[in-house]
């Protein structure tokens, strides 16, 4: 055999592989076969969650830098980063149907034994909630939440929470788009009052408008013109407009990755909540109405969350504004030349 | 080429691959690419609806004898069955992962040329609920349901409900399991008031339950002690008897089909839960807030008809209602023999 | 009920739910409840072939045209559908399972009464075959493969194989990169020769080389150095050059796209692969060593165009002749600046 | 927080969280960004290989019995693990998607660091196929082999080649199979020369073939007639008689459960070569023609391994010998009630 490295020691498999302690193993106890699964299943659920955190960590540290420069290689990791976490959660989604191989009764067979622990105390994907925008105050029960974790990793996950998270930096980086403010790409407008683009744009959305629609209009307005963000919200109207602007214009070269952010973001919404609505559905099949080993109402609270937990819905919100191709405003050929490549 | 069966005409392909007509494509319209995508995944789906109907009616015919033999291949044929519906609804939602690649802007090159049309106006799956079980009462905003079919359609529906669903013949079948009636099987049984192993069972739950869990006990009762079915529930009390005394007895031979076809209509219903779900956050992120193209509130109407929609939930519910193996009740050994296989 | 469409006949339901009709209900003969998951598997693959073909035709039509703006939205629009026949041969991978839930016996109640039909009849699968790449003479077995269609079917075939191909359309829009021919890009190179790009780039692979992959120097050289394509290539060297600069500097903004669509046609690839493998598998374990339906060795039939009708495979080649990014050699600022966005 | 167990520490997720060292973070070198998912999926895979093996190591002390109860949970437990490591399985060949995401060019920023280390040094899958019954004189390309591990770790491998593999003691359970040889089953039956079950079957064999297919005839009496197990060969004919019959007759109560078991088997065979064939895939996509980090020739090596390392393919094989269930021979009435249930 070559010297060099060897597999086993460098995935420390020594570590990994002899870090299953049974509880029902235990004196006195009876061996519950299934309780292996259980362990394994959620460490390689943490493992993953390690990954998780380490490619969103290297999101925020580009995502928070003063200006990205277009030409930079920086959108270009991001999106391919955060699509990385996505095909992880799709993954994680989908290994449900391992841990629904376990039966209720077999489950019975050491569930006592593990209280009052409960994969609610999980501080990684805790921290992963925080990285990307929720905050204590938001959280579902936050005091339960608190009662169930030791001092320091609720200490852990409020240092979290004094960085900016995702939501954040994305909101500031589309504050940033330039083109609205810029008078020389809308020949004409004098740079007051509504902008000319909007104008138009809410007088063809107006249009496009369903009798039974027409609250939309306000909420339109409401949530897309004015500049400041408003208590409770994630997105200012102008990051709004920025978004929405690039999902209209979406074919044309600069606004293509910035596109592909927008749906990964909506995206990893939906992995998230779609991982939690199959576990609330395994929960509920493994112990109906009981009592989680962490003393929750199990399914109850994991449906709290589920509902309450969206981090990037406001971006899914502002599709309820598109209006059709066809009826999009022209842009001037300076801003489109802009929105291309060096010639 | 030899004489005989040919691909394209077995398949009747000349219908099947001409049955695309864009709306789009009609005078004076535009040509909207996706169209044809979403023609052929709802045509996809419909012929799946059809393999479905076509399976669950061979189960209805099955499980709808007066008698079931153990020994007949009957309950192997409906689990094969149920299996290949559950693997169909599996694949099913898989695919909404290709509608996901149509962007709410190629959406709404053709959304309102479709209008009032809806997947809600899909009569298949409203067969296969009523199959399963739905009646229209129970069925979400029923008016507004009827009044976005044709009047035949709504007639089709309502005549399938006329005939014993699923969920009653399997009630039907378990009330009929054969064990507790028979007092040779429980010695020293007098065959009188609550049932041996039914007493000895509420001890050891109750024995099992946190003091936070103690509802669990009188729910246990209601839902488990006594005969009546009662209005609104699906099951008997003694259906679920027969159902709980499987679950906790399943490695016995004889309890083996019957446990694996309980599973296999909680997955079933999981399955299409998991389908609607995806479908509101495709739907949602398609829409937002818009109504849907049949005028519905899009979103809300789906939710509404996800959390209404169950039809085993029962079974899944019982789930609290069980103890650890080896807390169970020892059964007399002629029950044992009886459970097991000729010698 | 409002007027308008209506989702069953706009989805012409009557046409597709009525297009099965099972070779075992004829008369004399006993129905086989599985043929009914026969046909409708089959009907829906060839509507997925259908939209598969659809949208392999417009990015046929994209990728023929003279030349190809970088600020147009056309190698957007032609990654976004070549990423959704991806989507659709991944779920038509899936979707192998449920015919998995057919076994041997059953199949065997009816399978006879096919002959000679079989899925190698597939006259969509074989077009898209053609108007990727695949020529006749290059088909596994084409005497057999001829001797099992209708003339008008082979024609069908051979009439598409007379458009260029999608392989020969990417092959051209590479050899148009300009970046190599311009010299303005490289100061101090005289245009002669072997370039100098490639020179610096040869010799840092040779020195990247293992002892035992020497040979790959020479494979290299091959490959990639000079102009003609040779005969039974699908790529000539100078698009080899290309696609080689485009998954070395993919980070480059102009660069993303094209890095999509070479990644786009190597999944194609590997699904369609993927695809047979699967196929391989389940037919094996349907019918075993005996003949398919169409005469032909069955496994062995398959296996044979598994290995022989990769159509991309020489852009897998390239990731053989990538070194380090460390070592790459460092572009002009003229070229990088115009490997970017509009300033 | 109440006292208990604490899920972190009840998952050792110190030293799980902790076993993630890049070589490519040591002194002089480079931070490569994908390391860290490289050793994750692989630290992923050695977690879900403990977990296979935990299940297949209670599947073998239950094989091993020298009697397997036909009323005892044994097989219904067997099936159910099997089936388990099916699912996971299942979830492995799925997980490759998140390995793709990385790009050779990534890859190699850390690729040379590796040597010689390679997932061909995974000794835990070499110890499953080992338990699963593929010997070392059978393994491809032994030689290679046996220089690429630690002497302690090729003398680990060997040790479990010294007991007896599922393969053999699946056999040995067939042999035990009792109908054939018990006269009562068969009335009029001698005991003598070829049994009279299968000279029918054979028989009707025969007439089913097409032209084409005559030489299975002498394969079939080659395989299943006679009593001795070939050199080479994992199954007997006497146990493939049995398969055989299981195969035809599983809808008998008696062999639902051996009817499953025989397609768990198969089902385990072609889940790990579809992890085979996708891990091909990804390594000649991350590498192409290149040598792997272990010396070997990638994916010539690989595909070696996929032809050769099947172990229930002699399973697979009996499908070719079935005959339509229309022509089946007729069971006696004794023999019927033996397989069903305690009446």
């Amino acid at each position: 055999m070559k010297d060099g490295v060897y597999y086993s020691e460098y995935l420390q498999l020594d570590k990994i592989l002899n870090a299953q302690q049974l509880e029902s193993d235990r004196t006195d106890r009876a061996h519950a076969h299934d309780e292996m699964l259980f362990i394994i299943i959620h460490q390689s659920y943490e493992l993953w969650f390690k990954q998780v955190l380490y490619e969103v960590g290297t999101v925020l540290d580009i995502m928070g830098q003063p200006d990205i420069k277009d030409s930079s290689p920086d959108l270009f990791v991001v999106n391919h980063r955060l699509k990385r976490v996505n095909v992880i959660f799709h993954t994680l989604i989908g290994k449900i149907d391992i841990l629904e191989t376990m039966t209720p009764l077999d489950f019975l067979d050491f569930r006592n034994m593990l209280r009052p622990a409960s994969g609610f105390q999980s501080i990684q994907f805790k921290l992963l909630e925080g990285l990307l925008g929720l905050r204590m105050e938001n959280r579902h029960m936050q005091e339960y939440y608190i009662s169930q974790l030791k001092p320091e990793d609720v200490e852990t996950i409020r240092s979290v929470e004094k960085k900016k998270p995702l939501i954040d930096l994305v909101n500031e980086w589309l504050e940033r788009m330039p083109f609205f403010d810029d008078k020389s790409f809308w020949p004409g407008w004098d740079g007051n009052s509504l902008h000319e683009f909007w104008k138009k744009y809410l007088e063809q959305y107006n249009n496009s408008l369903q009798p039974a629609e027409k609250a939309n209009y306000n909420r339109f307005e409401e949530m897309v013109v004015g500049n400041e963000k408003k208590p409770g919200q994630s997105l200012s109207p102008k990051a709004r407009r920025a978004a929405l602007f690039i999902m209209l214009y979406r074919d044309y070269p600069l606004l293509q990755l910035p596109f592909n952010l927008i749906n990964n973001l909506m995206e990893l919404d939906e992995n998230i909540s779609t991982w939690r609505y199959r576990h609330i559905h395994m929960v509920h099949r493994m112990i109906g109405s009981r009592t989680g080993t962490g003393g929750s109402t199990g399914k109850d609270y994991l449906t709290g969350a589920l509902n309450k937990h969206y981090i990037f819905a406001e971006f899914a919100e502002l599709t309820s504004f598109l209006i059709e191709r066809r009826n999009l405003p022209q842009l001037s050929d300076k801003l489109k030349t802009r929105l291309g490549f060096e010639q």
